[in-house]
């Protein structure tokens, strides 16, 4: 993740605009939240968002992921698959199971 | 993306621990909001990141979109290349080059 | 807003420490919205956040708050009574009342 | 913090709307992020935010933190100082003069 193709356009897309400059890890981690925020706003004030902002937003978290895993030569899908198998060891099924609290409480 | 595997280990994650309940779209929203700006504690005070440290925090991210998108039927390549289509529209290249400027100030 | 004692406090913290070269507003800001994450986090799962951990996260976000407008020299009542008056024209009481939609909207 | 008149004014803006309905604490924290990323916004690709946004995001910030802490009947002078005497602590000078360190690595 991504496919070979969609890190492609979001390569060409950034090169075009000569914005690399611009995509610091710093920068980037910025706007992770800036957009996560925005987000989020589709659910500010009901659990109800608007299903096209939704997708739109969700899409702009994902981009600036994907931007700085490439920026670090890191691949998705090796570090989701990496940091579930810590969480899965902070998280045992048979504690975890139908509970939402948080590791050091449980 | 991400991958059919990766999909399935995240799933049966959630499945053994019986936590789609807690998955609403909002509380993912929300989490999503909560691990960017753990991602954004690496650069809290300098640019550079303890490298171990975003990568996880930028793994958490992943994963609560991926999760999010699921919940929603999304396909994450599909929407971050719609979504692409679409900036590229409100960023052409002929004013976007080079400058960092939003594009209701090009 | 603070009250003189409370902002003297907040300075010889700072002062104490030799923390002022961190604080320019952009790493302020960053904090800002990483603080505001912890208080989300009080309610990441459901409604009710704990009452101590809620109050000291606000806490946290009201520092940072601050000790931002002390930097940039802004009076922190001045501003919100300033901002409140440009809410006002935004969302006119004949056509916001009772409803929480975005002002571009209404 | 805030002054009588500017809580009051607040309070009035909230109750001529009828907008206390949507104000929950949750809905406020989640408006407390949203708005912290608009004030990081002014950040986000460099280091020096237009001063007329920083200073109408950072009042939207604490305009939700000051409805949040009249809503849970806290007065935000007090918490901030008791939190501050709690960061002290876990701060001691001789140890955190002149660094970034968080807490746990000092």
């Amino acid at each position: 993740m991504p496919t070979a193709a969609t890190l492609e356009a979001l390569r060409a897309f950034v090169r075009e605009r000569d914005w690399a400059q611009f995509h610091t890890p710093e920068n980037l981690a910025k706007s992770i939240s800036i957009e996560a925020a925005e987000l989020l706003e589709c659910f500010q004030w009901d659990a109800d968002g608007d299903p096209a902002s939704v997708r739109d937003e969700l899409a702009d978290v994902l981009t600036y992921c994907l931007l700085l895993a490439d920026r670090l030569g890191l691949d998705a899908d090796g570090i989701v698959l990496d940091k579930l198998a810590k969480t899965r060891e902070k998280y045992p099924v048979d504690r975890a199971k139908g509970r939402s609290t948080k590791y050091d409480a449980l």
